[in-house]
C-alpha cells in the first residue's frame, strides 16, 4: 500500500490484512474474489475529491450467503469490509481507508417481487435505479427516488439518498419499508415489514438507512413504489436573478402547491448543460419544473406557480409536453455534474448539499453566490430547492493545494450558514470521510457519542465500512 | 410493596430504592417529589389490563433540567425511571415493573415555537394532542396525528402513535421531526434539525420515535404541522357485512384516493357508541370516512368511494356538513373504547393492534370476526383500516381467568395471522409488556437481539423504563 501522497489522500490506521484470511477468502469464492490492480482501484474510489489505497481483494457476491460468508471471515480476522454498488457517492464512503476488502453486489441486481397490489416492491442491492424502473415500466407504477448518478438501490438506502422528486415522494426515508441485512458476524436479519405503520420496537430500518454501511450490508431492499401519474407536464422558466427564482419556490412551498419536481439551475450550469447535453437553453438562472396529478389538478398547479413565478419576473413557461422532450431535460439536468466536470478538462468537484427550511432558503443561498463569485473557483449551482437542498460544485484542479483549500472554505462557511439557520450539511450526499467535522458541528458531541456508542454495540470489531462518518475513540 | 397476586400482576425483579437515593430526590426536588400512595397508583397503571405494584416516588418535572437532574440521580443509584404523561398507553408501557421512580412531565406543556413558514412547531412533552391544537387553531394549521385518548404528544411520539388521520398524513415516525432527549446519564441530546431531508449520520430521531421511554426521555419535540383543509366533508356508509365495507377500503386504498380519514365500525361497536355518546346510528358495520382538499378534489373523492361503497351494498352517504356535527362523530369514534369499557361493568379490555398490507385486510380480518363470534366473550371492532390497522376490544372480566386466557388466545391467532400475511403485531400502541413475545415472532431473534445491543449501549445500567419492548439477558 502507498503512504499518503496529500492530505486529500487518506491511508490511516491500514490494518494487516493477514495471509490466511486471503487464502479462506479466495479458498471459498474462487473466480469471484479478484484482486487485479486495476479492479481494486476501480473499487476504492468514488465520485468524491479525496483518494486513498485500493482495498486488498473485491468480492463479486452473487446471493445473500456470498454476503454472509464473506463478512463472517472479515470478522473472524477482523478485515475492514466495505459494500461496493455503482461508485456513485461523493463523500468518500467507498474509500478502504483502514484497508479491507469491497464487496461487489452488482451481480445482485434481481427484482424479487413486485406487489402492485400494496404498491411495495423488493429488490437486490445491486440494482440501479435506472434498471428498477425499466424492469417494472409495464406495470404502470414507478419508483421516484432519483439521484444525478445511476446509483444502485443499496447505495441509495445506504445513503439517505433523495434527488429531484423528493419535494413530492420523499426520499430513501420515507420509502424503505424493510430490509434483510448481514451483520457485522455475518448473521441475516429481517427489519420492517410491508405494513403501511408498525410501533413494534425500535425502527431498524430508519436506523439502517443513511448508516453508509457501517451498521450491516444490505441484501434484500422493499420499496414503496407509486402509480404513474395521470397526467404529467413539465416546463422551463427563466428568471433576472437567482433570488426571483428561489423567492418563487418558497412561495410555491408554502402555499402548499404539490409540485413534483422543482429544480434550481443558475447560469453556470445551464452554460455547461448546454455544452454537455447539446440543448440551447436560454442562459439565465432558471426554474425546471414538473407537476403530476390528474388533468385539471396539473394545470392548477400550473397556472398557480406560473402566476407566482410572473409576480417575481419570470419569464412565460416554456412546455415540455412530450414524454421524450422531459426526458430530455431531466436527463441533462440529472448530468449537470458530469456536464461541469467535463467543462474543465482535469478537475476535480467539490460538492456541497446543505439542506435548509424553505423560509430560509434565500438566506443560505445567496450570500454564498457571492462568496463563490468572488473566489474566482469556476463553479455551478443546482437544487433541489422545494426541499430547501442545494449543491454548489467548485470544479478545482486537484493538484492545487491552495484552491482545494479555497473550495473547502466556501463550503464550510456555507455549512455553518446552514445549520446556523436550521439547517444540515447534507440534505442527500451522506458524510463519508469528507463531512466528519460538519457532523459534529451539526449534531453536537453528545448526539456522535450515541451515534459511537450504537456502532460500537453493534459492529464492536470496527469492521463495517470503518472510518465512516465519526471516528472512533 | 406487594407481592404479584396473579399472573397478569408483574413485579418481576423489583430493584432496591436507596435511602440515600430517596433523601437526594427529596432534597433536589421538594415539594415536586410526591411519595403519596395514590399519586403513585395514579402514576403505576395505564389503561392496559396487566397492572403492577406502583413506582416509589413520582417527580413532576417543570424544565429540561428537572429531567436531567432525575435522570442523572436515578443513574447514580440505578433506579429505574419512567416519564408519566396522559397515562393512556394500553400495553403496560408505564408499570414500574422493576419499581423506580415516575417523571410526570404534564407540567411541561408548552409550545415553545410556532413556525408557519416552514409547517414545524415545537412542543414540550407534556402537552396533550388536543391542547395542542387548541393552542394553534387561530393560525390556520392543525396537527393531525390523533389516537383515541387526549395523549400526550411525549407519549405518542415514544409509542410511535397515529390515529384516524394517519391514512393520508402518517404517523408520528413520519411527523416528528427533531427531538431534545435526556440520555441515561442526564445528558441532554438534540437528533434531527429543521430541514425537510438529512444525510447527516445515523438517524437518532426515528431511533427514539417508538423507542417507548427505554432509549431518552423527550423534553422537546418538534413536529410537522398541516394547513387546514381548504374543504373538509364527513360521511357514514353502511354496510350489508364488515366484508362488503372492508373491500370498499381496500378498493379506495389501491385506486389511490387520497382518503383523509376511513374508519370501521362493527355492529357492537355502534351499539355501544351509540349508547355512551347519545347518537343514533344505523346498526350496522359501518365506515365513518373523511375527506380532504379543495373543494373540487373534496366532492370528486366522495364520488369515487360513494361508487365503490354502492358497488358493495353499501347504503347511500350521510353527509355530516357542519364542523360540528363530524366533531360529534369523530369523537364518538374516539370514544369507542371508552363506550365498550363502560358498556360491561368492571371489565378490562384486552385491545388488539395488528396491521396488514391493505391488499390482506380482508384475509386478516373477517377469520378473527368469525373466532370472536364463537368465543361468546363482548368484543367490538374498530380500525384505522384505510392503513391495514384494526383494533379488536376483548371485554373481559379481570378476575375470570379463563375468560383472560380465552381472550390471549384470540389475540394470539390473530397476531400471528397478521405476520403471516405481512403485518405487524402492532400498528401503533407499541409492545409495553403485553408483546414481547409477539415482537420475538414478528422480527426474530436477530433483529430482536439488535434492539437489546442498542438498549444496552445507550443504557448499560438498564435504568430507562426496564422490562419494556424485550427482556434483557
Amino acid at each position: 500500500m502507498n503512504a499518503p501522497t496529500s492530505p486529500h489522500v487518506l491511508a490511516a490506521e491500514q490494518r494487516p490484512i493477514p495471509d490466511a484470511f486471503m487464502a479462506a477468502l479466495s479458498a471459498r469464492f474462487g473466480s469471484q474474489c479478484v484482486t487485479s490492480q486495476a479492479v481494486r482501484e476501480q473499487h476504492g474510489r468514488d465520485e468524491g475529491s479525496i483518494t486513498a489505497p485500493p482495498p486488498a481483494a473485491v468480492v463479486y457476491a452473487e446471493s445473500s450467503q456470498d454476503v454472509q460468508d464473506a463478512v463472517a471471515l472479515c470478522h473472524q480476522y477482523e478485515v475492514p469490509v466495505i459494500a461496493y454498488g455503482a461508485g456513485s457517492s461523493l463523500e468518500g464512503h467507498l474509500l478502504a481507508v483502514q484497508g479491507g476488502i469491497s464487496i461487489d453486489v452488482n451481480r445482485m441486481n434481481k427484482v424479487l417481487s413486485i406487489d402492485t397490489e400494496d404498491l411495495t416492491i423488493t429488490v437486490q442491492p445491486g440494482i440501479t435505479r435506472k434498471q428498477l424502473n425499466e424492469a417494472i415500466k409495464d406495470t404502470g407504477f414507478f419508483f421516484p427516488i432519483d439521484p444525478g448518478a445511476d446509483a444502485s438501490i443499496g447505495g441509495m438506502a445506504s445513503t439517505r439518498a433523495s434527488g429531484t422528486n423528493a419535494v413530492r415522494y420523499g426520499t430513501m426515508r420515507e420509502n424503505v419499508l424493510a430490509l434483510e441485512v448481514v451483520t457485522a458476524i455475518g448473521q441475516l436479519i429481517r427489519t420492517g415489514n410491508r405494513a403501511k405503520k408498525s410501533a413494534a420496537g425500535y425502527d431498524l430500518t430508519r436506523l439502517m438507512v443513511g448508516s453508509e454501511g457501517t451498521l450491516g450490508i444490505f441484501t434484500e431492499i422493499s420499496l414503496r413504489i407509486y402509480p404513474l401519474p395521470e397526467a404529467v407536464s413539465a416546463a422551463i422558466c427563466s428568471f433576472p436573478t437567482i433570488e426571483a427564482a428561489v423567492r418563487t419556490v418558497i412561495e410555491t412551498i408554502q402555499m402548499g402547491i404539490p409540485i413534483a419536481r422543482v429544480e434550481l439551475i443558475d447560469v453556470n450550469a445551464v452554460r455547461m448543460v448546454n455544452a454537455y447535453s447539446k440543448l440551447d437553453l436560454r442562459e439565465e438562472p432558471m426554474l425546471l419544473m414538473e407537476f403530476h396529478g390528474s388533468p385539471t389538478g396539473v394545470k392548477e398547479q400550473a397556472e398557480m406557480v406560473q402566476d407566482l413565478a410572473s409576480e417575481h419576473g419570470g419569464n412565460a413557461f416554456e412546455w415540455a409536453e412530450r414524454p421524450e422532450d422531459r426526458t430530455r431535460l431531466f436527463t441533462a439536468r440529472h448530468n449537470a455534474y458530469f456536464a461541469a466536470v467535463s467543462s474543465v478538462p482535469g478537475c476535480r468537484c467539490i460538492t456541497t448539499d446543505t439542506c435548509v427550511p424553505i423560509s430560509r432558503l434565500a438566506d443560505a443561498l445567496l450570500q454564498c453566490v457571492t462568496e463563490a463569485d468572488a473566489s474566482g473557483i469556476p463553479y455551478f449551482l443546482v437544487g433541489h430547492v422545494g426541499d430547501g437542498n442545494f449543491h454548489f460544485g467548485y470544479l478545482i484542479d486537484p493538484d492545487n493545494d491552495s484552491q482545494r483549500a479555497q473550495a473547502e472554505q466556501l463550503n464550510h462557511q456555507l455549512v455553518q450558514r446552514a445549520i446556523a439557520l436550521g439547517g444540515t450539511c447534507t440534505g442527500e450526499h451522506g458524510i463519508g470521510v469528507h463531512k466528519q467535522g460538519f457532523l459534529l458541528e451539526e449534531a453536537g458531541e453528545g448526539a456522535v457519542a450515541m451515534m459511537r456508542a450504537i456502532k460500537q454495540a453493534l459492529d464492536p470489531k470496527n469492521i463495517l465500512n470503518p472510518g465512516k462518518i465519526f471516528q472512533l475513540g
